[in-house]
């Protein structure tokens, strides 16, 4: 099965200052600063309804990371025993999605504020959706 | 941005009894059966860890989707109005990436038993992740 391609094209880009890995805090909410998410013109129909306030899940394509890699040390921390990567948020992994939750704090045309985004300048969005809490539906 | 293209492939498939988009509700906690994840062999060692019990995402590839729409009618009802792709749940849009929280009940090698999951037999799945909730860590 692991034969079959999938061609994923990003939607967007992350235009970020955190621009190495080494500033990169490991979650969002540890430290991340705003970012803005940058759009491609081909999908601006896709951005309506979209509003300052909302709490949306952001999926990108953590292109920096290493794909051959099934065992990590969660966290980078040597301390910690070796975890298969699907039991941990590694962005090292097969197919290395970054999974995001933020909050959009301004909309400029192609270009969506966020607040708490973990990931580098340049970093491929490929998809946006609304948070799912319990109890909301859309 | 649109021309540069991500190579995604599939770490296993899902093995369900949903076999048509008639039957497959719209969230997996509406009604979807109990599935299977089957994974890859080559993948094996990123499934330690993950463990009976545990929620986990599931990040799929739905294949049966239509990647050039933008705008739909939320829940297919046509009697809500047209909404931007990024602010809804549909499976119809640029990068038709499933996002599933499931709750595993059984493991058997290579395969994992998953409580509601709403995706098609035979969807490739692309990842897993744990749950991030408030306050826990990984």
């Amino acid at each position: 099965m692991i034969d079959v391609a999938i061609i994923v094209r990003p939607v967007g880009r992350v235009d970020s200052p955190l621009i190495d890995l080494d500033q990169a805090p490991k979650q969002g909410d540890e430290g991340a600063p705003d970012a803005w998410l940058v759009f491609d013109e081909s999908v601006s129909e896709g951005l309506l309804d979209l509003r300052v306030g909302m709490d949306v899940l952001v999926l990108t394509w953590l292109d920096r990371a290493c794909r051959d890699v099934l065992k990590v040390h969660p966290r980078g921390d040597p301390a910690r025993p070796l975890t298969g990567v699907f039991s941990t948020r590694s962005p090292d992994r097969p197919n290395p999605i970054g999974l995001h939750r933020v909050t959009i704090v301004a909309i400029d045309g192609l270009r969506l504020q966020v607040r708490n985004l973990e990931a580098l300048n340049g970093t491929p969005i490929i998809d946006v959706k609304p948070v799912l809490d319990p109890g909301t539906e859309r």
